[in-house]
């Protein structure tokens, strides 16, 4: 029982500092995803897609979470936007706190979006409020149309489901209809789009609606 | 602190469960893999393949966990064999003791390997021992050939390390040579097989060889 209640603990503790972070990114007009799924997903990727097409029109800023390697910041550094790398070492999800210390070297006052990828893990960060506007959980083709019945709590938490590599649609078993029910049976509210992350399909009608979430809600 | 303190206490008390479980397993002269990875890398599938061909010469059972469904544990059943299906209801890793209360309905004095297959999740189930003889991580190709370097604890306590969905590579960047040389550089002692659990290629080399390894070890 000590242990449920530790918990409960860090995740009250967690809460209270993503209600701080919310209030200091609506301070600054900032709009915040908060992008999830398991290793090798495709977050990274599309996350370069969106740079790619919103560059010069929005600014960006990126925070990188990974269990280990700032891999992903020093690719995500060629687009020349500001992002810094939170290496959890080992820990399986970011929190609230490690999100409100790396932004303080962000300038959050020169940023319309700011984009938060978290670990890859298709649980633990489903716990974990970080003060986003928008929770993003990615699955690929390539993993299944079961995720969602598989990893519930992830979906139910979020509100956009991207289903990526679609490009490999020709090469696996992957029924898109049952994919789709799958998470709207889990989580009635979610808006999905189908993409390939590394072809660019699907990509522009995703970056449209986000271009317009983030003016209607800043 | 605190939390840190109950971690800890959390991981030696599986690990005196662990224990526990070895020593029952071997008094049973059972030969035990632990099935570790992602979301949709091919665990199941796998464990299909290791049914089929091994069916009528070793007698098999099975511990499925997952966070939620039964699905896993429905589409071992059909191969006849002994299966117990864990759900874990949110928690993102198997531990020692919910093995321990499995393996009860389990007929261990009649079987000779038992493979657990554990919750989908590249961080959390490295940090707690089952028991196992071998530890087993899959990656498919299409997570990327960075994995064991993004997610290296992982790697580090595995014995085995499984590519999958190699039957993708022409359709898909994904440079084998890098990704076993990111495995071996994280854990040299790893004894890595390219496989494609879907069309079969690569898996007789991988199914003899744990054949022979449950045979010595036993």
């Amino acid at each position: 029982m000590s242990v449920i209640t530790v918990e409960r603990k860090i995740l009250q503790k967690n809460d209270e500092v993503a209600a701080e972070n919310r209030a200091r990114f609506k301070e600054n007009r900032l709009f915040t995803l908060n992008l999830v799924s398991s290793p090798g997903s495709g977050k990274t990727t599309l996350l370069e897609r969106i740079l790619e097409i919103l560059a010069g029109q929005v600014r960006i800023s990126v925070v990188e979470g990974d269990v280990q390697t700032d891999n992903d910041a020093q690719r995500i550094a060629k687009y020349n936007v500001p992002v810094v790398q939170i290496i959890t070492n080992g820990a399986c999800h970011l929190e609230a706190k490690l999100v409100q210390d790396a932004v303080a070297s962000l300038p959050l006052e020169h940023t319309d979006i700011l984009v938060i990828e978290n670990v890859g893990n298709l649980v633990c960060p489903a716990s974990y409020d970080l003060g986003e506007d928008l929770k993003v959980v990615l699955f690929s083709t390539a993993e299944g149309d079961d995720k969602p019945l598989k990893y519930p709590k992830m979906f139910r938490v979020a509100d956009v489901c991207i289903i990526n590599k679609i490009d490999l649609l020709p090469y696996i078993e992957f029924d898109m209809a049952k994919a789709r029910e799958n998470a709207l049976n889990i989580n009635p509210g979610l808006t999905i789009f189908e993409v390939s992350a590394k072809t660019g399909e699907g990509i522009d009608e995703w970056i449209e609606w986000l271009r317009k979430e983030a003016q209607r809600r800043r």
